[in-house]
Formats: C-alpha cells, sequence, structure tokens
C-alpha cells in the first residue's frame, strides 16, 4: 500500500490522483492533501479520504475547515496552513510518495523538501523544473529519489528511456498539437485576440497554460523541463508538431530506432504510470489502435513561434535564464489578456528580459524565488 | 569482441551481418561461416574474414573451396559440408554468437544444436520458429539462451517489450505493408498472375516470401513466430496494416500505454541491434523524423486474405498445424507460380491440409522434419 500525499488536490491533476485511488483501493491510500482556497472541495476530500493532515492556503480558511471538519465529527485530521503547511503535507513522515501538483513556483518548496526527505515524488508542476531544476534533479540523485513526470510527454520520454542506456539516447522528440494558431498565416500573428487565443483545439486547460499552447512557450517550457529530468543538452531536444496529439512523445538512439509512446489523451494514465512506477497495473484508459487512421508530424516554424526559440536558447544558458524566460512569460500573457500588448509581444517582452537578465545559477531555492521575483518586477517595469 | 557463426552467410541476411562486422571491427569477428551452393561468394568470405571453419552444401563444393583456398595459399581454414557440417559451425566452441539465416527447415537442425550448446542466437529464419518454435524456446528457457529475432517486426516488439513485465503485455501488434493487392477488389484476387504477385511494393525478396507478402500468410506466420518468441497466446497478437513500413511494430500495455519501434526498413539495424544487445552502438542508419509525415494503420480484411485467418487458427492449434501451414504454403505457392492453380487456389490449398492435420505437438526436431515431409507430400497429393 503506497501512502499518498498530493499537493493541489483540489487541481485538475490532484481530482485525477484521487480517481486514480478510487480505482485501486488496494494499491493506494490518501495520507496528506495540500488543497487552496476551495475549502468545499477540501472538506469533501478529507471526509472521503481521511487524510492525516490537510493544508489550506491560509490560516482562516484552515479554521474553516476545521470547524466543519468538527461540525460532521471528524476530529482526527491535523489542519494545516501556508507554504509551511504544504511542506509538512510534503514531508509527512507516513506518505510514500508525493504527487506535485500546484502551479506555478508555489510547489517549488515544497517539493524540494519532499526530495531532501527522501520521497519519490511524481511531478505534476512544469515550473518547478523549469525554474529549480538543477537544484531539484541533484537533491533527487544525492538521495537516489527517482522523480516520475505527470505530463504525458515526459512521461512518455520516461517509458522510451527504458528502451536503452542513457548514453544511447540521441534526441527526446517532444510532440506539440501545434496550437489553435498553427496553420495560421504569419502576417495575421500580430493582431492575434486573446479571445482567439483561448480557444485550444485539444485540451481544456487554464488560461496561461492555454496561451503558452498558442505560442509554443509551453512547448518550450517542456523543452527545458526534458533537459533537467532527462540529463540531456538542449541540442538533444527536439520538438515535432503531432496535432492528433496521440503519439505523446519519441525517443531516438544512436543505433537508428526511435521508440514512441502512444495512448489516449487522458492525465490518470500518466499519473498511474508514476504511482505504480516500475509496475502498470490493468486500467481501463484503452487505446483502440484500430481506429489508428493518420499521424502526422511537421516540423515547428520557428518563425512564427519566436518562444520556441527563446526557450531553446534559455535552456542553452540554464539557471536564471529559465527562471526569467518563465516568470517574464507569465507577466506577458497577463498582459496580453488584459489587452496591453498585442500577441507577439508576449515573445518581444520575453526576449527584452532576457537579453537583460545576467548569467547565473541560483543555488538554492530562496534564490531562485528572488530570481523569479526581480523578473517579474523587470518585465511588469517594462510593460508599464 | 564477439565471435559470430553465420549460418547463411552468402543470404542477404548474412551478407547484411558481415557489413556489420566490417563497420565494428572491435566489436565481432568471424568464427565460422556456413555457405550454401555459391563456392565463388563463400570463397571470398573466407579469404576476407578467416574463419576458423566453413560449410558447403555438399562434399563436392567443399572440396572446390578447398582447392581453390589452398592455390590462393589459405590452408588454415576447415571446410566442412551438408547438415553436418552447419551443425559444426553452429557449435563451433570459439563462437559466442550464431546468427541463424538459412531459409527453411534446413536451418532448423543447426539452429537447435546451437541452443543445445548454450550460444545466444540471432534469429533470422521464420519457419524455425513456426515449425519448432515450442522446441526450441524450451531449450532456450532451460539453458537460459537468449534468441533475439533479425527481422523488423519481432525485433520492434522486442525492444518494447522492454518497457514493461511480460505480465503486463496485452497485445502485440505486428505491422504489415498490406502487399501488392491491399486495396484490390476481392472479386479480382482469383484471377491475379504470378507476375503481379511478384511486384512487391516496398521490398525485395525471394519469391516464395513475395508471394506470402501478397497473401498475407507470411503476416500469419509472424503471428506464430510472435507467440513463440515472446511466449504469448495467439488471442494477444494483432496485424494492423500500415503501408509506410515505418512503424515495424507495437507493443500495448494492459495500462493503456502502446510503444512503437520507428527506423529505417534496413535490415542491418535489427541485425546490430541483436548481435549488440543489451547495447546500442551508434550506426549511421538513422531515420530522420522531420521527413515523418503521415502514417497509416488498417485493419486488415480477413475476407480477402484466408491465409492471415489460417495461421491464427494454426497458431492456436499449434505444434502440427504451424508445421502443415508452413508446409503446405510452400508447396501451394509453388504450384501457383507454375500457373497450376489460382492465386486463391493457395488459402483453399491450406486449408485442406490443415483440416487433415491431426493435432500433435512433435518433441524432437526429427518428429518436427518428419512431419514437414508428411505435410508436403499431402499437399502435393492434393494438387496432384
Amino acid at each position: 500500500m503506497k501512502r499518498l500525499s498530493i499537493l493541489g488536490s483540489t487541481g485538475s491533476i490532484g481530482k485525477s490522483t484521487l480517481s486514480i485511488v478510487e480505482q485501486f483501493p488496494q494499491r493506494y491510500s490518501v495520507a496528506a492533501l495540500a488543497c487552496g482556497r476551495n475549502v468545499d472541495e477540501a472538506f469533501a476530500q478529507a471526509v472521503r479520504w481521511h487524510p492525516k493532515i490537510v493544508s489550506m492556503a491560509s490560516e482562516e480558511l484552515a479554521g474553516e475547515l476545521t470547524a466543519r471538519l468538527r461540525q460532521t465529527g471528524v476530529s482526527e485530521i491535523h489542519v494545516v496552513y501556508g507554504s509551511e503547511g504544504t511542506v509538512a503535507c510534503s514531508t509527512l513522515p507516513e506518505a510514500d510518495f508525493v504527487v506535485s501538483a500546484i502551479v506555478g513556483v508555489a510547489g517549488l518548496e515544497a517539493t524540494h523538501a519532499a526530495i531532501l526527505a527522501g520521497k519519490p515524488v511524481g511531478l505534476a508542476n512544469k515550473e518547478c523544473m523549469v525554474a529549480a531544476g538543477e537544484i531539484l534533479t541533484q537533491a533527487a540523485r544525492r538521495r537516489n529519489v527517482p522523480i516520475l513526470p505527470i505530463d504525458s510527454e515526459h512521461n512518455a520520454v520516461h517509458q522510451c528511456m527504458r528502451v536503452g542506456a542513457h548514453s544511447e539516447v540521441k534526441t527526446i522528440w517532444l510532440t506539440a498539437s501545434g496550437g489553435p494558431f498553427r496553420q495560421a498565416p504569419l502576417e495575421q500573428f500580430e493582431s492575434i485576440t486573446p479571445e482567439q487565443a483561448l480557444k485550444h483545439p485539444t485540451w481544456v486547460m487554464g488560461r496561461r497554460i492555454t496561451v503558452d499552447s498558442a505560442t509554443l512557450l509551453n512547448k518550450g517550457l517542456e523543452v527545458i523541463e526534458a533537459c533537467r529530468l532527462f540529463d540531456v543538452q538542449p541540442s538533444q531536444v527536439r520538438v515535432t508538431v503531432h496535432p492528433q496529439s496521440t503519439v505523446h512523445s519519441l525517443v531516438e538512439y544512436v543505433d537508428g530506432s526511435i521508440l514512441a509512446q502512444i495512448s489516449v489523451t487522458d492525465m490518470r494514465l500518466p499519473i498511474l504510470y508514476a504511482l505504480a512506477y516500475p509496475e502498470r497495473p490493468a486500467s481501463s484508459l484503452t487505446f483502440d489502435l484500430a481506429t489508428l487512421r493518420h499521424l502526422d508530424f511537421e516540423e515547428p516554424d520557428f518563425a512564427r513561434f519566436p518562444c520556441l526559440r527563446l526557450a531553446f536558447e534559455a535552456a542553452e544558458k540554464g539557471g536564471a535564464h529559465c527562471i526569467a524566460l518563465n516568470a517574464a512569460d507569465e507577466v506577458a500573457v497577463e498582459a496580453f489578456l488584459e489587452r496591453r500588448i498585442p500577441f507577439m509581444g508576449i515573445p518581444r517582452t520575453i526576449e527584452k528580459v532576457l537579453a537583460s537578465t545576467p548569467e547565473a545559477h541560483p543555488a538554492t531555492i530562496a534564490e531562485v524565488l528572488a530570481a523569479d521575483r526581480e523578473t517579474r518586477q523587470m518585465a511588469r517595469a517594462l510593460l508599464a
């Protein structure tokens, strides 16, 4: 029985993780739930899963949850709050496995603490690896702690990497749906509206990640994540546009063999893989290969998607440049959604911020968070 | 340094194996060459590779080769002949690895002897596994001898099987190019001529295997081979028609993940994989994923390709039925090429022979060869 600590349990990945626990009650139980501001959902999850502790975003929300639990006669659940509360969840001695699914750098400290506590991590948080990948993977290697990627691309790569030695990997091919503007003419890019950018062809996601999918910046973050997770050079990672989103990624070996992973587009599959690794429990998430008709692969157009080029450049420089790429993009996307800058203002803003970013390699999580704050200030000043 | 014994060195797979030895002189050398009737080629290979022994088809040919070697001043190569000569090659104490690439059941005895002698085998001979798969794999398991498939489909499966446990494999998907009549209307099948059947869209091969590719009997033999090599039930093997021949096969796991292997269509790749396993040496046989455009997958049509259905039925019954499928097909294809029966006479002949074949499981190679001879006689009598 694996006892899980789920950071971000009220979010989409958190809920999917709990649905896996529901499907496999002999395999998994819930030890800790780090929630955000949704007391209703936190309450329902606490009553359903009986974790040892639950963390809320603030003292007030924690008080509210405690009161509601008492009213229901549940008193054995410890309610904590804030970033310390999240760390308490991620380092809980009773937890065997931590699912890191808090969006943004907010999940960074708790994920780092989990690794330092020797807990295997299922990582659904992209920003953690982008901003602090060097720190996290170094800590994980030192403690021999596995970090299992919970997103379809890196999960696919993780699977394909099992078919050869690390030194035999030539290229990691990340697939990209291409976003809504894959076939739009370059001259229209300047006038793309927030409404257009928020219509993603295949996935329903948050606002920032949807815009990031339209600029391919999201794929750029995944390039950096792949470099850190799999300890490869940026020149070993390439992106291929695959609109069907059926092949989740591919790994090319030096002998010429390419391995690809294919499955339904359902996040429960990578979650189950990460939780059960190295086992594969039988699931109902099957893909009917007989329905497979056409698969297309195209090279991404760096002219229409400069964010992808910027991400590769940041990946090469590492450290502060990766932090800046992520932070500047978040600020720029916000400005785009508020109609303060055009669509192509996003890569222009990132490029300017990166040009002013020193080549540095923050060595602690505190330094990472400080660099993240500084970049945001710089980007905001630039856009003011 | 791995010292190779190559059975069938003057054939296509044999020559490709030698080109791999040429490319990797630090990795491989040649200990034994079992040739057929081509003395010129055997002589050239012997002079180039200095094996310890060479085997020819007959005493006369062996004498001819010996004389030519002496004339050239080469006296240290031992020349043997016949099936005993082939067995001497496959069991040579100095050989570390045996490449079994003699076409037909002729290679069976020597391949079995290699396994009994504890030598890892790279298997390019389909008929061995179809006719005596149960005997060969049992012997290999008992002696802990690896059998590495040297054909693109099973080699791909072997790679994809590394991404999970054997018990986690749900379905092995063998890809088929579909042959030249993939899209031909059913009513034309009866009148297909030998000339039409011998034009294969993607591979240049021998006459029987080209016709077998047109009837999909060849894919049927591969279904049986997959059952034996990977110890799975026929219900776990399925065929998907993939005209591009780029995905060489796929393995579907119980959790819903499907792994696929993609590469150039060059036999040197599976040969190198088998020779070097578990390592992957860098090769120039690279596949440019950027050139990948469309991949199509279709269900095979059992009405137009009854040979495929017959193969699945034989796979279920095993033993004598698999031997009969292979032997009856060889006789029927011969009759088709001589215009004695129509194209659809091939499956009709096989079906009749299978209906008269007892359910038996030959336990020795001698029994397998006897059953093979009996089936051929039965098929010939039927067609007379």
